[in-house]
């Protein structure tokens, strides 16, 4: 345990560098015969690929991914699946003149300093190439979650730089190279995203993603509660550096008459807590936001040190993304699914499938499915 | 397991209910031969209890800890140690009253929904009485960190509402009841709380902490990555919304040029990272940020539910803070603390304490300690 | 975590020396709603007692257990369970001797060596009084085990140095302070163990447990085997040197024809796996061995060495047991209920309770009470 | 988690089916800078695989592992290390005739109970073919343990059947493809071996492992000591019915006088506790032994069920050993080594490389490589 891995009922270990052979991933505890494809991967690693757009890295992923085991005759056997994915379009060379110096903002440095040794083509092990595996993973699990309790997850862009959606409708998320929830605004995102390109900066950006169909009663206090671990998930992504839960940051200006949700003969009246109380989901859509900084690899030069201590200029050529949060966004859904297809088989461990519970109030039917 | 230990080799659980017998902890994997005495506790928890001021609850907690296990002769023995509180000014009748009813914001229904059974009195196991046993462990983490690697992690109040602090002096947090880093606004913050606990309502707030004193290299990539894992560990506290590293969601309106931390020969020139890149640690301060929904207990009346689904009103009387935030600036230092000790086990496990790595650049002289 | 803590979803964390303060244990991720109460805990703590016949340590316990938490009104709630035991009968005074002395065959001389410090007041930590909350533990699953599958878990002494049992009548074995299956050699047993104290030397013992009642499909291969699991939990008892299931060390002189169990229309026709195939139960009874070596505290004298490397003679007074084996019988049966309820709720997270598996073959009727 | 990880920090996550596109496993948890090649794993998997003489099976294991990350320019970069193996020689078709049936013996039944599915081919998940994966990690531990602590781990075969060693030279062991340590009876073996196999039965087998060069202090007590990780570790093997640490079941008649290793000015003066004191090792040889059962795939037909529940008699052809036990002997040896080297490191995490503890006896002297 060197903490590759995540989740603990549905164990995902992720392995491989940006230009190692190949990447790939575990997956352990998926219950058997949920029916599974290689084919059933394409959908979410395009949406996070590369070179989908001009907006975006244009570094070609063409990912095939293949299943090694735990699969039988088109379903799940409850044994481990292993997916690997080889690396095929890396180009070493863009990375060469680097090699031995630390690009500011990226974890060269630390790797250096807490492993006396890196890998330094493309990131190494520390590259977002890794996420793709997540991605991968989160396909296994967005399908258990679906075909087993009807919840669905969904991300979008909530903030690119300073703009900001003028209406959220996450039925044209998909319709845009942005996730975008507005689609009149895309003209103005793509003329922005060219003016940054040139510029040869980036942005920062967030994103949120909203899980409905959820049950009540998931989630494990106190160390293991879902928006524990949801923070954890999402932090845990590349370039993140916040994660808030419903109201998130606003809540502290916020009195408690105004943030404590009532409830009606209908349930709840209002969402402020983002569906998740004392570590435990409501039943209502679960809400969260991250944010994440702007890509570090710019094409302006930039002081830094090489490993020997001396100061140098360092200029990142390579194919980048000039704002790393758009691509992030199925990595987002990915993780949230991640925690809640974990938290669902824990709550199934210890409470029971059916039965040893009969909650008696509205909302609280339990899911036929469960 | 269902998550009521924190730690992967510093590992913390915490057993006991708000008006139950007795809250107590067990602390699993301190080093052997750490000099400890139960009144080392009582700093810190006089720090984090209510009744301090007028300021917050006014329920006296006069915790003595017990200490039951571990130590021998005033050194820890590397074996389990036990802290026991037990609890005295409980009023359970404050709760009777609402023990067939979810108080809005509360634990109460989700506990219901998960367990279909809940221990009403003062929240039973959702209560921030929890919170007792985190600061009582994060003491241990703290001594260790300090004695061994000159850590020093400290917290305070960095908005109260809309209130901000007009300068940060880390020297002056103890001198107030609010744990403000400005002095001169002290008497504003008085006049603030006193119309707020007039008015029946509560109002939310963020907290800051900073650790020093921390060597590069702490922090397990992928998944136990150091800020995951402060995302985790700060997200668990009660009435946390929110959590950040650095500049956090500032950065979503940051350009890459402006937001990656460059390096000169004196090593890192800025800190927008907070202190971590790639899940590591830089060897700078460690900077990350809570934010705290305002408490939902309140007299004012409130729409709900009772476990029989009909629609009923809910006044909380009982002793609570108007503001929980400012009482939780003792349990995010320790929250941090517990942090930051597991990962410097962690990373002593993986790479050694001495010898295997030898760091070539400035900063990264291997701390004598180590 | 410094592995004091057993089971995975039900995981039991103990704590305590053999003369400190008190002992006690958490139980954490117990299914809520199941009865219990701190007498439930008399009838298996008494069958582990010292001083129930002349046979076994005079040292008397007297213990009661104290419920902390996670019960309200009479159910568990599903919050962690914490159980403690005051240690009374503590004559420190015993050990102040060999304070400085390492005990052959006791563990003074390497919790000497790990850890550079150690409590010598009656073995501290590494005594078997740690094994009390096991078995307090153990009440509990035994409980849930029970009531929710029907599982009833059982064992005996089947070896007391050379003798062997003539017959095995599992109704008899509560009626004679041995443990023993076989009523007849109940006097040769006190003719033995009389004559053994009056030596003052000690002999080894042969325990069996057997379960029955357990459903097919419990164990988690490849590296949660449930007879892996049994014999982690077997040989982690004090003085534990050899664990067994079904034909154990049987099985390296048979033929295969001999020891693979056939299957007729009515299911197995042997059972020389002892239960298990696969790292999994059959649904046959389960069936393991452990040896137990003799007590090292004799009162003959022995050569050893002192903390300073002296050479020096130790004879140990105090009141131990001629022979450990009979009374780790219950402790025995505690950790195979461990192992069993921790698999069960393992099995119910990746296979449900109910519904997703139909299994089609005799003895493959899903029990009723999944 | 479905249990297919072995050990906490040192993790090995094994995947494949006997009969899928590839088997492998990804170790988490590596120290950097260990020296790796993929054709280090050359010589234990030529140990373990069959087709090296005709007294194991025919079918030929060609096993080439491929590096898949973790190791760059030739060392190990603390990042996880992923190998893989593709399955080559796999028959399917000898395994189509009972895909339907339960091979007495085998796991079909169990894993069928479980999962509700499964995967026939060549026994699927449950084949011995994963413990490929365990030699091969095996490899990796070794060699931390070799060049870090000079610790060696060796197996040889205890007994055949009947036939037992007239003596003891570990020297000797590879010279034979029995793993025989006494060469004079090797010419016996191979006519027991041939009469055996003509007879198309099986027969059980005994394997004992030996390490020295261990420090004394690895182990963590209680629930994760030394001989029981060992004990989880050897049970998990396919085929093994008992496992014993030194004495072993011979400790069950034998006196405490007899059975108590005593310490003189020169240290241990026997070595009855097999190396473990409390769950920690001595600093002496660690010695452990283990039962294998016959191999229940035999020519001889037998009587069993089918899917359905139909009676019907099973024969299995295909290439199987008439002694699982002898090939096992690397098995036995890789388990032990990745007990050791996860044990170092925890050892490591919570006591320090160096200069927290003191030892002050003989044999206390601090590993100059610790």
């Amino acid at each position: 345990m060197a903490s590759n891995t995540f989740g603990k009922l549905f164990a995902v270990t992720t392995f491989g560098e940006s230009h190692g052979p190949a990447i790939g991933c575990v997956v352990d505890g998926c219950p058997p015969g949920l029916p599974l494809a290689a084919e059933d991967f394409r959908a979410d690693l395009d949406r996070r690929a590369t070179g989908r757009s001009r907006h975006t890295s244009q570094r070609r992923e063409t990912d095939e991914v293949e299943i090694l085991s735990g699969v039988y005759e088109g379903r799940t056997t409850g044994t481990p699946i292993a997916l690997l994915i080889r690396n095929t379009d890396a180009r070493s060379k863009d990375y060469s003149a680097i090699a031995g110096q630390f690009r500011p903002g990226h974890a060269d440095y630390t790797y250096w300093q807490k492993y006396g040794i890196r890998d330094p083509r493309g990131g190494g092990r520390s590259s977002a190439r890794e996420t793709t595996m997540r991605v991968a993973a989160g396909v296994i699990a967005k399908r258990w979650l679906a075909e087993r309790h009807g919840v669905r997850v969904r991300g979008y862009l909530s903030q690119l730089g300073e703009l900001r959606p003028q209406g959220v409708d996450l039925d044209v998320v998909e319709g845009n190279p942005f996730f975008w929830p507005c689609e009149a605004q895309v003209p103005q995102l793509e003329t922005y995203m060219d003016a940054l390109r040139k510029s040869g900066d980036s942005v920062g950006a967030r994103v949120d993603v909203v899980a409905d169909g959820l049950p009540p009663g998931w989630g494990e206090p106190i160390y293991g509660k879902l928006d524990g671990e949801l923070a954890a998930a999402l932090m845990s992504i590349n370039a993140v550096k916040g994660v808030e839960i419903g109201d998130g940051f606003a809540s502290v200006t916020q009195k408690g008459s105004e943030h404590r949700d009532l409830m009606g003969a209908a349930g709840f009246e209002s969402n402020h807590a983002g569906g998740i109380l004392g570590g435990i989901s409501t039943g209502q859509p679960l809400h969260c936001s991250v944010a994440f900084k702007p890509t570090s690899s710019l094409r302006l030069p930039a002081d830094t040190l090489d490993i020997h201590g001396n100061a140098v200029e360092v200029i990142t050529t390579g194919r980048h993304d000039p704002c790393v949060g758009i691509r992030a966004t199925p990595i987002c859904e990915a993780m949230v699914a991640l925690v809640l297809m974990d938290q669902a088989l824990r709550h199934r461990a210890q409470c029971g499938d059916v039965g040893e519970i009969t909650p008696r109030v509205p909302g609280g039917k339990p899911d036929p499915k469960r």
